[in-house]
């Protein structure tokens, strides 16, 4: 095929290789200098044959108080390997107004095209920005937003939540308690109550950016709403987010779905299949984070035992098959006190012959604010 | 100051969070300074029902001229996530003798138990170290190695491969044509051919470190021997690779096995079922190469389509589920040219409408010196 | 379970460190997994008592063809440790002007109190963006831009030039040749010598992000511009660039002044005191770039010294004190073949006794276009 | 010079380049997998003239129980920037005897000449591995070792440490209570006091590795004692420090020097111009830390004021000029609170004018077990 001294292909060297950079016309191209570019992959397997899809339904752009331009969101999904995204400008809050045009279905359509060819689900949302309480909600699935409450006097905050109602949109709440000091901001008022009696919010957000508002995680336990988590980007994810560590991730929901389409994720978020996920942290109800656990880690058996002073010790290798992250704590049984396993690898874990079990919280996974996932493996 | 055991000091944060580090007895524990300690899952799917066991069977210690003790090896294999190594200290050549026993034996001893217990597969092997011409041979899964050839006279050449053959070990040639301008040491000499036609020659070395051996790689394919590709380390993995990247590890051989045992790897070396793995370089027999690609590497249905001057554009996304790195460059059909599929990732493709297949070269994927791996995918 | 402020969770440690996590109102703060902020320090020495400050004149935000809001280019910037920037938005071209704005000087005002903050000069600039050719201009340390000429009728090329040359701006042609084919295009046209005549034109960009425009370096040593280098960037700085690379950054203009001040810079660039710099590589007049490596890279006296066959050969340590890269090929005298200096590092150098000096070519640091810096050690 | 379209040096793309990989002789060079080779330089300025030696005299090889070869210690010292390092194998304690020589002078021995060439300062030193208490001692600038005290019966222990004593050694006492709830392990004991009164002990380690031993400061302080950071590295530098953190390094000894050179290094442990360092860490008299600290980082003139509610606000840029770390926390004045300085990098500083100056606990250095260095800012 070829003769030549030289054939294509290659990367750096610590010594001198012969290394060939293109000039083309007069001008030298320095695209070694580049970042690759490609679209990563979230390693999580399929739970109880659900797809475990990655998605964020909260971003901000210049179309309302976000510093990028509508692609720059598009193009930080493609490459983190988002499933869906929703753009959600604040429908009462535009301090760009001056410069940018006010229209709360702009930097939605920018981008569906893009987000088409890159394999991205494009999910229309919207933030309704009340004052605080009761505060801000997103709903997303939704129709047209132009008709939308842009006053946001508290006499039309039922008004505006059911703009998004009337759409038949999936309605959450978003950082419960996330301004400290205001009276009713962290609390389950009858406001809240009467909006899920009529079908007007289904979920909250467990985790928003960098806050987890650990009350939520009781509420949607309690009351049947379906846990969220959301980046509620402004600034760049490559900014906020410390990238440079292989579990550092965006916050985004988990969501368990039939199939990679915009009707299973809703679906999935009606029937309140999702874990809230950021990065070392999961919150989710009971069943969908032990599920999600249980696709992930698995306990081989045994490979090795050794005996000393009368008592015989088994080693275990127990393998973390996903980019998740878990901490282990030993709560019954006699063996390894605590295992820390990172993305995609594993541990020795030594256990006591002549035990059934043994017993661990997941210290990083929380199934009620003052309750870790405990799961036990057998023997 | 303080009395508390917990104190102030803060580790990742870019502000101030309220961190512990546990002062136990007077001594600060500084742990988290330490480098995270786990066994790296290295992700390659099945293929045909065959596990890909990462494997190295050329390695050194200070017990020849490593410089190492034998747990650093051991324990390197663990972290790097190989399923099975070998140490091949030199029969011949222990450049340390005035200071550390030689015995053929002891290194394997040293490390027995430590595989054991840390899930690795110990598999015992030596590297005869002969003149070149003909050079290094290693041996692996051989027995007593009190009793190898030590003298390292060519008229001992043949005798000294044929210890290890007599222990029914699988015996591999080393790096060929390692050593420029010696003459016959880069041929296939009828010593070569005589111990092949004995069953004591099973395979050769066509990637050594970072040496892509070519000559080997046809050998292989036309003689019927099995291809390897080993570390040869001598220094730390972490010294010699570029381990900060992602795609990088060291030099190994993949063998698709049934399962993960000694007699498992041993049956599929015997069968030829290998590929020789450098980092961003395969080689080896084509059925071998295509099967692993096909396990990896997935073109989904196409998900997007757009016509412009009258051209009908199809949108795929081709999925690397793997911690193999590809490169495609387009060699019939109407597509994207070149396409880089870094480890676990993807990227966009796209074909003009009409058109039943696109074929590529695999252009990191060598089943002879002088041919890429080329592959078809249907549209 | 547990009712303290405090609780475990571990950030870094691969075993468990007792650290806290700060729950407060209800809220845990997952601070642990930002990006550390702070402003870094490209650490390159005086040259001959200049200060060597690292300038990007050349960038776009949403107010033209950017994709990011402009405080995002002066968090980059201080972010990066640039000490001088400039927005140079089209006045010509504004594709997002259904949506954003059209106001030559807007960028620039939003963002003038927080550079001043920040410690980052912004100097005000724009492009003028004719056709090609002659192509595109920067002019930099302009005044009020809100009377440019917006018409890019090649009739109107004299006059939109001469609006900043009214201001006193300081000007240079971009990416010379950045169309291929263009008749014309990368040529010194008499449009451009007589813009040159006219104290109209002082500087040529020869490094445009990713591309270096060769005949342009040496249009700059023949004719007396001052050497431009410039990121130009529209996407995001640690989007195109692959910053994980210690020795990449943004492209940019070394400037040699006497000051941290916009005087002391446009004092420097009307003086021709410059270097282009693309991470690896540098471009400008051969005085200013072996000034520049005369003060990175220091050769210590011999430290050891040994004799085989007898032929004595000397060991020196050759240190590079700065950030910068450099690659040394040997071309007079018996040493060491090449060296790879890479930031902040040493290598060892050895050359035969007995000699009084070695020459190098300094292969990434072009005085001409097809001309390397060359420089000598005295041993 | 050139006239071919491909030329000499280049590195990574994200696209396809045409790049050059070398074959040679039928060999691929595959040397773009290594890790690039080089000297990191560990900045740390000057300090009142003294020049600030990286140091650690703490370190095993396989000739005591160290898992490494001499020749590993070496190049670690040499990639690592270390200026002088001792290779401190226990008198008393040989695990490998069956395999290796002990001989108490041979890993010094092994690696003269390469250190020699690689411009690191090796001292002699040894452990005298006494059972706890008193414990274990460093002596470095020993002379022949081969007659120290090999039998660790307490009888012996001040025999054997005045062995080191009688050679003029420098003799440091290892960490202080590493044995927990052993009486005496953690205590000033007679035993020690007379070996300082002897002048046979003239420095403890304060940090050992992973281990700041808060009473040895305190004891180094009152008893005029000079203060040690070692590594006491035994398994590879690599694997136990999480490198990949640019503030992270060995935990070693700076040693404030006139010269690099073995006399002056003496002279100045002899002095006590010494500061432990463990990465973020450090430990050391208050004279020498704040000492150091004052030649890393430095408060720029304001640079920006803001009024604000009729309160004026002054901005400054403080900078950290070297690649220590550090942590500040307002302790007196108005201004920010709380600081980190990164290595190589700056961050603002905010005080309300019309102070004279603000403090600061440095909360990572310790100038006693139980005060932090405090430092002033004149504004």
């Amino acid at each position: 095929m070829r003769t030549k001294l030289f054939i294509l292909s290659s990367l750096i060297s610590f010594t001198f290789l012969a290394q060939a950079q293109e000039i083309s016309n007069g001008v030298m191209k320095l695209d070694e200098l580049r970042k690759p570019a490609y679209r990563e992959i979230i390693n999580i397997p399929e739970v109880n044959g659900y797809q475990v899809l990655k998605c964020d339904f909260h971003t901000h752009t210049v179309f309302s108080d976000g510093l990028v331009w509508p692609n720059i969101r598009a193009q930080e999904a493609w490459e983190e390997g988002l499933d869906a995204m929703a753009l959600t400008e604040h429908i009462e809050y535009h301090p760009h107004k001056d410069y940018v045009e006010v229209n709360h279905n702009r930097s939605h359509e920018l981008i569906e095209n893009l987000s088409k060819r890159n394999n991205v689900l494009l999910i229309k949302g919207t933030e309704i920005t009340r004052q605080t309480p009761p505060g801000h909600f997103n709903a997303i699935f939704i129709g047209d937003a132009s008709s939308y409450i842009e006053d946001n006097v508290s006499e039309k905050d039922w008004e505006a939540v059911m703009k998004a109602a009337e759409q038949n949109a999936f309605i959450f709440w978003n950082h419960p308690g996330w301004k400290p000091n205001i009276e009713g901001s962290y609390e389950w008022l009858p406001f809240l109550e009467d909006l899920r009696k009529k079908n007007a919010l289904h979920g909250i957000e467990v985790i928003n950016g960098f806050g987890f508002h650990m009350k939520a995680l009781d509420w949607c336990v309690d009351k049947g709403l379906t846990v969220m988590g959301t980046s509620d980007i402004h600034n760049l994810v490559g900014h906020d987010y410390d990238r440079s560590r292989k579990y550092v991730h965006r916050t985004m929901t988990l969501v368990m779905a039939k199939e990679r389409t915009p009707e299973s994720i809703r679906e999935a978020l009606d029937a309140g299949r999702t874990v809230a996920w950021a990065s070392k942290y999961l919150a989710g109800k009971e069943e969908n984070v032990k599920n999600l656990f249980n696709a992930c880690v698995k306990l081989l058996p045994s490979h090795y035992s050794q005996e000393k002073n009368g008592v015989r010790t088994n080693f275990y290798e127990i393998q973390n098959k996903s980019d998740l992250y878990f901490e282990l704590e030993l709560t019954s049984g006699k063996g390894t006190q605590k295992i820390t396993l990172y993305p995609m690898s594993s541990q020795l874990l030594s256990a006591e012959a002549g035990q059934q079990s043994l017993s661990y919280d997941v210290t990083n996974a929380y199934v009620r604010s003052d309750k870790f996932l405990n799961i036990s493996f057998s023997l």
